[in-house]
């Protein structure tokens, strides 16, 4: 039993986000410091004739004003996808690092274009327990070739990287993979940091194609119930086969060429929010005083079900935590929402005019399952 | 005995930097494969209306030309020396976090302004082997605190980043710390990719404060052959107390003050290198045909001596290995040589007119101490 099991949690057999091992009251106040440190280091840029702009503080993505454009940067992990990955390459004998490759990209790509930025540079942060781990051709090859299928998916390109062996820091036969992600918002109208946002938009969701890559050590922690392990097929009926193991791997979605096509079909999205760690409780990440009213609530693609399930989790806690068939949200203008849905659709991205932002209190209702967050249920700042 | 010892090095005691463990060969491959992928991505940057500088392909840093100036990104990663941190944490009591903050910038800074960048906008990466790693807030408090100093001294903003705990690809207990940076040419007649340089011109090298972070692996291997480790003395005569531990730990120099000063005084470098790993080696960074004549040799710091002395490695070794007190490499207008010294030194930063530029083969000659590198003694490509 991990040090945040409520005793109730521990007998019912729930297993939730902190009983799998992230303890997020510990990292937290190193979190709260290093912000305040980072935002007394904005007052740098005007040395250089720059500004940031500040209310990107706490968005996905830091936006620095150059003058003629914004600019966008940010560097985001993997987390731990690729233990899923090493241990079905031990049971198939295929590796998965072309999928785990466009994950990494994702958790960048995705968090750069919510403040309204077109991605142009990855790097890649490939660290490996040793030098032996990149000596696997096939796995070494699977992760070049994901890695470059990703970046031509979001136009973006490639600019290099590091591939050190850190033996002794790193894992034997493990890797910590990251991308950092560089991009313009180019013209400045683009910018999406939240000023636009009002009571009266539409929410807008776009369709995961599974858990993405947030929840992971949950789903991982699952796996010890699992009388088949990850070869236990996820929903025997609908689709026969499939198993855990490949369903958690199926990649994360790039949304990027959703918002670019938004772009070119003259919407601006008002805010976004990438629906990653703290699941839907991310609706609620803007920081105004607004309600956020779902009246459709899109399909639970069948691995969120399985761990849903299998994890014993209510609604409440398995909206808080994963993304629940929702990988990101696009709040817009409400005329613009259906066309916002077509255009993602058109971009092999199912989408639904999900609900409404009211002025209100600070909280989400989920209608179809009777939920309610406050303000209270999502710390980020 | 590493695969790669030959048994002459074996018998006589000498420690290479490939016996410490890092093993290129195996990383090569992958290397290759990646950087043949990411440059076929360049075609991407079309579609914005935008395109690579292609010179900067094989730089250190990546380079777009945005239009009205370049915009040039990196990630770079620390290296291993936060094992040396955390030894001497132990036996000291403190922590050193502070300084292993700066050397993580340093590594992105040093790197980015190669190419002529103005470095904006710092990303941190601690990638932590559990939440617990946060806990320790003596040690947190010194990284944010180092990593704020530093970002201060190169001027820039420090936007955000990312805070995992990788239980189960980090070891308990330690922290994969790396830093992405982005920054602008701006004018653009600042970039120095290498086109300018030429023979004639001459080099300049600017003071290191030690090891920096290149050279850890083969200095803490060295440490099983000190009776009494970290706590030893590296110069007893002239520098009593000093512990191979604390000069270990010295923080790597940022040249970003130098390489900005330099253009308020209206010195654009024709080629800049930054002198990590393969030492010395990497004044041949550059493609073109040409032969470097060194005839000034900057003063060893205490611990490469030292470094060399128990390491058993001859000049030859030594200076293809680390950086012998020569931190980073400026070349510039013979005309400008005198004045680079003066700008750099009065950024606090110890600098010598060390050599010059030659038509003739690909080679680097250090007349002082008779040695030479030819082309096949360096291969970044």
């Amino acid at each position: 039993m991990q040090a945040h099991d409520t005793p109730a949690q521990a007998a019912a057999g729930t297993l939730s986000y902190e009983q799998a091992g992230v303890q997020y009251d510990l990292i937290d106040p190193l979190k709260i410091s290093a912000q305040r440190a980072a935002a007394a280091t904005a007052a740098q840029l005007a040395a250089h004739g720059f500004g940031e702009v500040a209310a990107s503080r706490g968005e996905s993505a830091y936006v620095v004003d150059v003058g003629p454009f914004y600019l966008a940067s940010i560097v985001e992990c993997l987390g731990t996808k690729t233990l899923v990955a090493d241990e079905m390459a031990k049971l198939t004998g295929r590796s998965y690092y072309d999928r785990i490759a466009q994950d990494t990209i994702a958790m960048a790509i995705n968090d750069l274009i919510t403040v309204g930025a077109t991605p142009l540079v990855v790097q890649a942060y490939w660290a490996a327990g040793g030098s032996d781990w990149f000596g696997d051709a096939q796995r070494a090859q699977a992760l070049v070739a994901g890695w470059k299928a990703a970046c031509e998916t979001c136009r973006v390109a490639w600019g290099g990287g590091e591939t050190p062996a850190l033996a002794g820091i790193v894992e034997a036969g493990r890797v910590d993979l990251a991308a950092s992600c560089t991009g313009l918002i180019n013209p400045k109208e683009r910018l999406s940091v939240g000023d636009r946002l009002a009571a009266g938009d539409a929410i807008v969701l776009l369709a995961s194609s599974g858990i993405h890559a947030n929840g992971l050590s949950l789903a991982r922690k699952l796996v010890e119930r699992l009388p088949q392990g990850y070869l236990t097929e996820v929903d025997p009926d609908r689709h026969p086969g499939l198993t855990y193991g490949e369903a958690l791997l199926a990649p994360t979605v790039l949304y990027s060429p959703v918002t670019e096509a938004l772009w070119q079909a003259g919407i601006t999205p008002h805010y976004c929010a990438n629906i990653t760690g703290h699941g839907w409780r991310k609706l609620l990440r803007h920081p105004a005083t607004l309600t956020y009213r779902v009246h459709t609530v899109p399909p639970v693609t069948p691995v969120l079900a399985f761990i849903q399930r299998h994890a014993q989790q209510d609604d409440r806690e398995a909206y808080s935590t994963l993304n629940m068939g929702a990988g990101f949200a696009l709040f817009v203008k409400a005329g613009d929402a259906q066309r916002t849905v077509e255009v993602a659709r058109a971009q092999g991205v199912d989408a639904w005019v999900a609900g409404q932002v009211e002025a209100g209190p600070k909280r989400l209702i989920v209608e179809p399952l009777g939920l309610e967050y406050g303000a209270d249920d999502l710390q980020l700042r």
